[in-house]
């Protein structure tokens, strides 16, 4: 649905694609305007009935297709792969980008796609780099976070609810793209670039220092809770049976919550107590249960609209912890005054609440957030353009 | 540190940074060659201590770093303003992009910079989009993560320990940075762009389908502890006391699973008792307790060798839990057999295993992993060049 004045107005970017990693890059890229184009096999591919639903249609096939157009070819025929590949290696300097998380075979490989196109961009999401399966969570397992994760009392692992390794490859997959059509326009080079989910999981878990932290340091990282390790932060339960999440990260925070709570001569007893400088966050993360003990008390004895006026008004760094339905209900930011998100009309779901890009560009004007396309529905024109294309 | 004939090499960004969302950025950028001035004040910034530590030093610094150049300038003197501002806005089609999750002053506003050289591109990570503070844990706990992760039995809400949502701001934050490069070399305009980690959360929560779920469904999310939401996947003990996440997300990897455990017989029986069809994965969700019970037992007679034989036989889609420790000591994916690391030197921390870029691009060598600067390395060097570019 290439939108027309928008940033990537006219790239056309074809996916091969199922689940989050590669929809979700194509969506990244739709929401700026390009032209993605996803083919699935007639029927729908492995995530068209992908859960969550609402009157048994995909909520999730929704979410990560705004803004494409759908094709439905069948593959698994010479015919369907004909067109597959004249669709990839039509011309053009803005087209011959393909995108794909599935299973590559050898009618749709690198070296014979780029036979064709030789300045052909494809970019293959795989699990493991070496070809081997995995997936979000069987990364997660394997990269060590589980072991961190959730109440210091659990003796299992914590799983992330929020397929986080997906999530970061597709928008890292999105960037690659544009790196590569960055050289494509400057050297006329085409290539393939491989990306796997156990790789950006490795390279984001050393970013984090967590693997150096494993390779140089003898203890082993614990399991802290909600405290957010290093320096001081965690969640409170509020008189009023809320929940929030309370941090200081820096000296100035660190002043604002004792001034909000009025315990900063408390704190400063703690400190000459324990021999603790609280304005140095490893001494906040020392000395974490005495003032954990102290902001208990105090945020306990609160509800939380009072809690919230006073660390408003002194630069508290916080918030509340929401549900989902929390948010959709009582947070102006996942609502129409946020004007990211609009009322958009999804085929077979109706209306409702929809968020486009969180990127805003002053030189253009945001694309508007974009409902989901039927399965198929642009089988036909897609087609139609591509004989054009051949014809011309 | 340009490394020469990299993707991005020569390509110039000005970093004003600290802890994760806009260092990630500017690394993800350096790791394919991109030029990356990360400017500090003298003594560092508020994350140059940051946790994790070794000996002392800090393993987050070190790890968002990498590959960058480090310059020390106090910008609270109209003399360092000066200097960040040529800095900034030096001409070049390559340089003129900066990239700051930090607070932005009039010194160094976008309609300032812009004034100085037009074509500017400038990104700014914020909390909110109104400018309200929020950080990583805040976000999580207002879109409603922390309530469906961890175990189910668990009353109050559980944080991730990775930050995801900085992570995904970060990569994001590339891809704008590019996109915004690549209308800047069609149309010879700059542009600020503005990303908030808010609605980086929110509009991934609607990629996803929760927030079309908590505005169409009357029954809330609710928390599935290590459950795969609507397949079938969870984690499982093994006899040794090692830990093993199993999923079947496709008829196929079902298919795998019951040949691998011999238990496809009693999974049919399952099927007939409860009217269930396991090739359908909204089903797999409705029986999980069922065939978890069957999987317990088998997985649980046995130690992790023999799962891993018989699992890996049978394409199944698993993974063994590992800590950290576990991962950079046993997994050879985190081991110098893996192209993506090596064992680099960084200056106050010595030697370790070092992650580079997980991109593989086939056009050009990958950027090896790089080192961490240390705090200031660069200042009298960019500081030269600066001069040069002045008196050119």
């Amino acid at each position: 649905m290439a939108a027309p004045n928008h940033l990537l107005s006219g790239l056309r970017i074809v996916e091969l694609s199922a689940f989050v990693a590669a929809p979700l890059a194509g969506a990244t890229l739709a929401s700026l305007g390009a032209d993605v184009i996803r083919i699935d096999p007639p029927g729908g591919g492995i995530d068209i009935d992908r859960w969550p639903l609402h009157e048994g249609k995909s909520l999730y096939w929704a979410g990560l297709n705004q803004g494409k157009r759908s094709v439905t070819i069948d593959t698994r025929t010479d015919k369907g792969r004909e067109q597959v590949t004249r669709l990839i290696t039509a011309p053009g300097e803005n087209a011959g980008i393909v995108l794909t998380n599935l299973a590559v075979g050898d009618w749709n490989s690198y070296s014979r796609l780029s036979q064709l196109r030789p300045d052909l961009v494809m970019l293959v999401v795989s699990g493991d780099r070496d070809g081997g399966t995995a997936v979000d969570y069987t990364v997660n397992a394997a990269v060590g976070f589980p072991w961190i994760t959730g109440p210091a009392s659990h003796d299992g692992p914590v799983n992330h609810v929020l397929p986080a390794w997906d999530a970061m490859t597709g928008f890292l997959a999105a960037m690659a793209i544009l790196a590569a059509d960055r050289h494509r326009r400057a050297t006329g080079e085409g290539q393939l670039i491989e990306l796997s989910l156990t790789d950006v999981g490795l390279s984001v878990a050393g970013s984090l220092g967590l693997l150096g932290e494993a390779v140089l340091n003898a203890e082993p990282r614990g399991r802290f809770g909600n405290h957010v390790y290093g320096t001081f932060g965690r969640d409170f339960a509020t008189r009023d049976g809320r929940h929030v999440m309370v941090l200081a990260l820096t000296p100035r925070q660190w002043g604002g919550l004792g001034e909000a709570t009025a315990l900063t001569g408390r704190m400063r007893e703690l400190e000459e107590q324990g021999g603790f400088d609280f304005r140095r966050e490893g001494d906040r993360w020392l000395g974490r249960q005495h003032i954990c003990e102290l902001l208990e008390g105090w945020i306990g004895e609160r509800d939380l609209v009072e809690i919230r006026n006073s660390f408003e008004s002194h630069g508290v760094l916080w918030g509340p912890y929401q549900t989902f339905k929390e948010l959709v209900s009582n947070d102006p930011r996942a609502s129409l005054a946020n004007p990211m998100f609009a009322e958009v009309e999804h085929p077979g779901l109706g209306r409702y609440l929809t968020a486009g890009s969180p990127l805003r560009f002053s030189a253009l004007a945001p694309v508007p957030p974009l409902p989901s396309p039927t399965l198929g529905q642009h089988t036909d024109e897609v087609l139609r353009e591509l004989d054009l294309v051949r014809e011309a």
